[in-house]
Order: structure tokens, then C-alpha cells, then sequence
């Protein structure tokens, strides 16, 4: 599924981010700004590979696919918005009516 | 994302599916393999572009891109083990921060 | 349903307002006004079909009909009082009891 | 709202029907038939104002307009599939941002 | 059930409320003496009919009687300690049981 | 609020009634008539003060006054329904902003 | 199962107290000392009968036996930490089964 | 708090039981027969030190004292009523606010 | 932690086992045996390396490390008990605190 | 399973951390640091046996041997972080199952 040699093992994550309504605005302009330069840094390497927006709320559900639980967790750990946000993280497996899980 | 021509909407879509312990096995595999096939039909239409296990559980996580809600709601209604199933549908859209958002 | 060419899809959204009960009285009274224009605007061009008050609650339950998910995400997420709301969106299809779905 | 005289109360009602899957097929047939009858009846009568389907599920959600109390329980009770229902029942108010709430 | 003549709808809420812990002692002194007189001449106006402390919980159950949702939302988004509560509205009807049902 | 001499404690009670939708018949005529002779004998009395029909439920709303927790629990426990109810009990106090409070 | 003369009614109730980790100290210190006065002198008088900590929470489960709902209602109102404790409150009755019920 | 030798310790245990309805009379009798004899045999041991009835329902509030948790869970498990039950096991360590733990 | 060569990721597994009370007791205990031989059989493998009983409930607590998702979800469908069973998987990580994480 | 001569009870603990996001860097530095050195003192006296990292969470699974419920009450609650932490404590015994459980 990626060009890598090692094993990659797939999660869904949802993220749902609460920042408080009274942040300064700077500061979160700067957070917002380093947040979007991280995620794509993630998705340019491979490992995040699909980022969706969920309709009307500030919450995203995506779709990763790293070589072991602590890359993944180094890589969550480390976003900036990290401490605004309640994480919801399901491994995945290959699914035996996928068209695709025989390749 | 398809080569359709109208524009297609996406969607998360989780199912859970709960089948009494003591079904007649002839019945179940009739109802697995039917499930399948028509699971298989959906994804080289295009229609359920994603489908992945959920470890451990009997449920998957599926993305659908549909013409509309009624064509979505079909296709779920529509599924052998529809009976059995709790489902989950959370409408999808572009992410800002989304590496192909631009495309 | 609208006088608009391009198909609508129907999505059911209930909205909970939780404002902080020490806000700026000033600052509270321009948010609620902007938010009134807002939700007018939308209502005039018809995306926001209706709109009522849940009793007892400072929520809403509204009907919206639009273009996609990218159009009703944002007009959700352009609410002036988006940052102090808790979104629930439900995506709704004709139903086949409805006696105006043969329409 | 509706051409009658005395004043209407407004309510959304959420239906979620659980049918056992073993059901009888001209039991259950039977029963959905009736069903549409009894719901199209109280959609012409002027009560039951909308019906949509929730997407990907056995499940409606409904708006109604009655004289009172006692007349939206009789509707809902006398429903042929109330027994296989779990109902979910809003008041709704008029809404200060409606555009037609001043009508 | 009351004295007045148009038709009267009842309905069930319980009322939770959360006064931070740090509030200035005035201002709670004065919104608690508001609160009481507010909630006194509903009573006396027979619109709020029973009201009950709920054991050990800043709580109470209250039975109201009103002519129409527009009212009740009235009375209870005018409640000096609104901001600060959350509600649970439940319609009543009458029931089949009631000795007084008959009535 | 009864003529009893002894203090009455007040309770609120909500029972929601689950019966199998394929009951037999005759034995649910009967256990429904023996509930209602039941529930009347227990308001003749003066112990069940209050009895109101929850909204598009099976479900009622009740107040009950007596003399001490061993005797609601006998009477709740008598109730020819009780093996298909759900029970939720809250003991009541008197409320400082009641107008009857100080009677 | 106490001393006194008028009957007793026993309540089981979990205090879950969650204290702001910013509290001034000397201000907390005060009240965890006007706390425990609390809770001992209540004890000594027969009507906090049992109490004890909940394993790794600032929690706590008690059982009580007071004259009547207003009285448990006045103990738990006048805890110093009662603004900072979320309450459940259990009536308890006899149960069969006690070796000590028929005493 | 009991005679024996080696330390104890003390748990809050909650049993809610679910009987089908239809369950056979006798099969009935003898097992709720066989649950008093067994919970007052570990009552007579000095393990099972209370056990009350929660108003309104099928289930109990139970404080025990045990050696070790594989003793609690033997005791829990060979319960007759066990198949039927859903169980919330607490522990429960002394409170500093106790008037006897310090004895 | 074991003595592998392939790098292993670790899970939590909480199991909670629902059999239905009047399951056949042949069947039930040939179920029982299987189990118990399957589990037997993984932990000696090295991939099931903890397995604790949840005190008073018919349910586990394990610690699994596998070759990857696939593997670990293979383990769990083959579970004779898994049609009766309700699972919550927790993909683990090394914790910086932990005294064995520079190992 | 160590090495030590009373009996030890063995539970599963989960801790949810929650720091408020605007906290002063040196204290919080200090607060982990002080968090750090203390649960490597209770991991290397033999009751704090596992500390895991739950993927994409501030949060731990842990597992504890202790004497009894209060030497492990003392060991949560001493935590330097134990403000701000939501627990989770599960106690748990041997499994019939688990291969070592005959040892």
C-alpha cells in the first residue's frame, strides 16, 4: 500500500479539537499555522494518508499507517494542537470481502 | 477521486454487525457469501471506495462516494446483513489541511 | 423542494449554544446580532429551510438543503456563535412513506 | 401553518424500529403495509407535517403539528409498528432568527 | 385541572443547576433572591404547578402547565439562574390508569 | 397532602414498560387489567398521588408518598408489570422557593 | 438499628468531589478541616453510619439513616465541600435475604 | 470488624438481576431458594457483612470482606443467581474522615 | 519481552463474555474445554502474555503481542467463545516513565 | 509473582491526565519530572509491575501488586499529577485459563 520496505500497520484516528473561545488571537493563528505545516510533513512521509474534515464540527478523521504503536504515538503526541484535543484511535485489518485485500 | 462525471459525496460509515450465536450455519454462509458479492459489486462500482476490519470486533469502517443521500441509503439498506447491523454515518468533506485539498 | 437547479441533499442539524455565563454583555449582545443576520442570510437564499427552538434549551433543531458537504460545512463552521456550539448532523433521504416523495 | 383553527403545537419525533429478523414475511409485510397506510392517513389529516428517512438506518425523523398532548400519544401509540419503536420526542418553539416566525 | 379556560399542556422538567463554586456572594445573594421571586409568580399564576428539591442535588423536578411551547420557553429561558442550568423537558399526557383521568 | 397521620416521604418514579411484542394475547389483556385495578387500588389509597403518561412512550411518570422505603419498594415490587419495567427513583425534598412549603 | 426512637430511613450516597487543582492552599486547607468536623459530627449523631473511600478517587460512598427526605437533603446541602461534590443518592430498603431483616 | 485472624479487605459490590419473565415457576423457586440459602451461608461466615434491597429494582447493594480478590470473585461467581447478573465491584479503603479509623 | 525476532506490538484486550443461561450443558461445557485449550495454546506461543480474571464478572483482561493487526484479529475471531463475546481493544506503547522502556 | 511474603492483590489501573493546556512551563516541568521519579520508586519496590502508554492518549494502563486497599489508595493518591488525573481501578484475580495460574 506504500513504497516502504518494512511492514506499515493501519488506524483510523478521530480527532476532535476544543480550543478555548477566548485564545488570543496570535497565538492561535500561530498554533493553526504549525498544525497544517505538521500534518502535511505526516502526510508528504506516508504515514497519514488520508485527512478528512467531519461536516460541521472542528474534527477530523484520518487514516494512518506507521511501523509500530510508538510512531504513532510519537507522531500524535507531537502535534500542536495535541493538548486541545480528545484522540479516538481503532487499529484496522484487512477486511476478507475487500477487492483489493488479495494484491 | 472516480471517474464519474457528477460530483460524489463522501462518507464514514461504521457497521457493526450481531448475528445470533445459534443461526442455522447453512443459512449464515448463504448470508455471508451473498454479503460478499454484493459488498465486492459496490466496491468495483466505485460506490464503497474503502473497507477495513476493525480488530477484533465483528464491524467494519467503510468510506462511501455517492451521488446523493438516497443512492447511499440504498446501497446500506440494501446489504444482506442490513438486519443485523447497527450502523454509523458521518459525512465527510474536504480538509484544509489536506496535502490533495487542492487538487 | 427549492427553486435552485442543482440537486440538494437534506441534512437535519441540531446545534447546543453554551455561552460562558460571565461573557462581555456588549461583546454577547454584537455576537447574537451577527448570528441573527447570519442564520437570516442563509434562510433568504434557501439552505436553511427551517429553524426551530428546542423548548427549554439554548439549541435548535434546523433543516438545511445543500450543494455538498464542503457548502454546509461551511456554512456551519462560519456561524458567529460556532466556537461555543456542539453540532449533531444528521443526513437525511426521502422516505418511502412520505406522500410527497412521488413528487 | 396548517388551515385548521384551533392553535397547533409543534414536536420532532425520532423513530428507531427494530425488527426481529426472524419475523414472519407476510406478518411483516402485513405490517408495513399498514404502517404506510396509518402514516400517509396522518400526513393527509395535516398532523404529521414530515417524514424522512435517516440515512443508513430503520429510522425516520418527523415533525408533527397537534392540538395537544393527549392527540400526539394517540397517534404515535396507534402506529402498527410502535411495539418494534424506541421514540424520541422534542417540543419545538418558535425560533427568534426564523424569517417567518414573525408571520 | 386549572381554573382558566383554554386548554392547558403539561409537561415534566428537571432542572440541574451549576453555580461556580467562586461566585461573588452579592451577586449570587441578589440572583437567588430573584430566582425565588421569579419562580414564586409563576406559581401563583398556576403556570408552574408542583416544584420539588431533588435529595442531596442542586436540582428540582417541577410539573408545568402551559397554553403553548412558545410559553413554557418563555418561562424558562426568563429563569435568573438559566444561564447556569441545564434542562430536561418531558410532555405528559394522561394516562388510561389515572382515577382522575375520567375527570 | 394526605389524611394519613404518620410523616409521608414523596417519591418521583419512572417506569418504562417493555412487553414482548409477541405476548399472548389474552395473557397480556389480563396482566394489563390486573395493572390498572393495581394502580388504581394504590391511588385510592392516597399512596400513589400522581400518575401521568409519558409522551409517545410506554413509559408513565409517577409521585408516591409513603410511609418509609420498605413499603414503596412492596409496592413497586407488587406491580403485575414489574418483570418488564425499567424503574428510575428519586427521593423528593420540599423546595425553599415552594409557595405551599411553609403550609 | 439505631437508638433512636422514631423510625429511620437508611440511603446509600457516593460523593465524587473534584476540587480546582489551582485552589488556594489555605483556603483548601480550611475546608477540608471544616469538611471533616462536618462529616464526624454527623457521624457521632447516629445519621452518617458508614464511610468510606473509594480506591483512587477523591470519592467517597456512605450510608445514612435519617427521619426523612428533608433532613438528608439539609446534612448534604451543609457539606463545606457540598458546592465541589456531585451526588448519588440510593433509598434502600430490607432485603429478603438479610440474616439481620427479620430482627 | 470481624473475628478472624487475617487482614480483610472491603468491597462495595452492586447486583442488578435480569429474570426472563417466562422462566419456568418451579425452576424459578428453586433457584431463588438455593440464592437466600447461599447468601446467607457467606453471611453466617462473616464475608458478606451487608446486603440491601434498592428500592424499586431486582438488584441490591452488598459490602463484603474478603482475603483476596480470588476469594471475592469464587463467592460472586457461585452465586446461583450469577448467569442472570451484572455486577459493579468497588474497593474500598479507609476514610480519614472516619470516627473509627483510627481504632 | 519475548524471544522473537520480528518486532511485536503489544494490546490490551478486555473480554466480556455473555452466554445465554440456558445454553445446552454439553455444548456449553465442550464450548468451555475449547476455549481453554485455545487460550492455553496462544499463550504458550508467546503471543497471549497476560491473562487475568475481571473480579465478580465473567470477563478478562489480557495483554496480547503480535506480528501485526492481522494477526492479532485472526487470535480473537477463532476464539470458540467469540461469538458470545464483546471486545475493547487498546493498542499499547512504551511509557517514558516505565523503568524497563531504555531496555 | 514477587518476590516479596505477604499475600499482594493485583488490580488494573487506568489514569486519564488532563493539564489544563495554559499551565506555567516551570511548573509543569516540575510536576512531571516529580511524577517520573515517583512512579519509578513504586516500579522498582515491586508494586507498580507494568506501566504502559495508551497509543495517542495522556493516559497509562497500569497493573499493581499491593498489600491491601489502602497501601494502593496511598500510592494513586500521592501522585504528583493525582489532580488532575481521572481513574479507572479494576481488581483483578486469577484466570482458570492462564497457564501460569497453577503455579
Amino acid at each position: 500500500m506504500t513504497s516502504t520496505e518494512s511492514p506499515r500497520h493501519r488506524f483510523a484516528v478521530r480527532m476532535d479539537v476544543a480550543l478555548p473561545p477566548d485564545m488570543d488571537p496570535a497565538f492561535r493563528d500561530d498554533l493553526l499555522t504549525r498544525e497544517k505545516a505538521y500534518a502535511q510533513e505526516w502526510q508528504r512521509s506516508g504515514h497519514w494518508v488520508s485527512l478528512w474534515r467531519i461536516v460541521g464540527e472542528r474534527a477530523n478523521l484520518s487514516i494512518f499507517e506507521v511501523a509500530d504503536h510508538d510512531e504513532l504515538h510519537a507522531i500524535l503526541w507531537g502535534l500542536p494542537l495535541f493538548p486541545y484535543m480528545t484522540m479516538q484511535v481503532t487499529p484496522l485489518a484487512a477486511h476478507p470481502s475487500d477487492i483489493r485485500a488479495g494484491d
